[in-house]
């Protein structure tokens, strides 16, 4: 790749997290489950403890967060990402991240506050980059009980 | 437009809008008039309930903006931009938001602690960009009583 | 530098910035001496009330930040750079921010939560980008006794 095709993969890779972002707060599912690859992985584990939050494709995925937040007010944002393309068709990142979200009345808590950092890698399929696989690790988590 | 050009014009337009929330919160009113096309329409309507709200011309968007917020303590941050570059004279393009306000005593309200999305439209004259329409909407707004 | 090896530089200046913020919330403190040139100067006189607060070179700024802050939980986010490429090997740019830190049990205070800009100069050495200068300015900074 020259130096223009790897600043042009680095727009369209912002471009698809933060369609991510926004599909998410908005609850777009359908645009949600268009940002992830086939075969996609989120790792959320860290934070259900390592009980569960592995899931595998853009179906399961739209279920997991679905279920967890479509009755949650929630913003999430995405800061100084660090992309790296590997090759044509692969990259990786890192970004930093800020979430707040509110429950209704009668949730499991009130509100989360949270930050840390998404890892990331890649893939571009017949031209359009896709989230291959997501990973979220903390740097602070602030909770209000119920 | 190549490839290049439309990276240039895309950097170019994040450090519009980077200008936009400098000038806006360092109370920069001469920087903050520069940002806007000569007929500009800002629609912050989603903050009035609909009362009012819309205004064109940097001249009236000034005079707006400064009587609301001239005496307030203000944050704005913009994340994640989704820039789409429709001719080689426009284009259009969506933020996520937050902002945080404090009054001072005596102030209608302590403080609103906001979240959302700008979306908006861009016009390039004579070689530089500037905002066309700038409208905000909503995720979750907190606001704490005088 | 032509219109490529601009936006390519801008990249660039982006990423080390998202270093620097890295790999001070993760404590990774040789990753954030590398993000400094050598005689690079920082300038956070503005959080000291102008008594000190100034160090230059890459051990004596890790000594500072670190001794400030190994021991507390810190968040700190870049929004919305205006970077602009002086020359093949010099740049400048200003960045808002925003800072979250919480002390331990018996730290001179509670937390701080700050909001400002960064001012910053660069600096390419043999192809890679280092910041030479950043000065901190503030718009609004909370803190809560301990």
């Amino acid at each position: 790749m020259d130096a223009v095709e790897r600043l042009a993969a680095i727009e369209q890779i912002k471009q698809l997290k933060a369609r991510y972002f926004r599909c998410l707060d908005t609850k777009d599912w359908t645009g949600f489950a268009g940002v992830f690859a086939p075969d996609a992985v989120m790792d959320m584990s860290a934070e259900t403890g390592g009980h569960g939050g592995v899931c595998q494709g853009p179906t399961e995925i739209v279920d997991l967060v679905r279920g967890a937040i479509e009755a949650v007010q929630t913003v999430h944002h995405g800061h100084t990402p660090e992309i790296d393309v590997t090759s044509p068709t692969t990259a990786e990142g890192v970004w930093a991240m800020e979430d707040m979200l509110r429950w209704p009345e009668g949730g499991p808590i009130r509100s989360m506050h949270g930050y840390g950092h998404y890892h990331e890698t890649y893939e571009r399929i017949e031209g359009q980059w896709f989230i291959k696989r997501i990973t979220l690790t903390r740097l602070r988590v602030d909770t209000e009980p119920a």
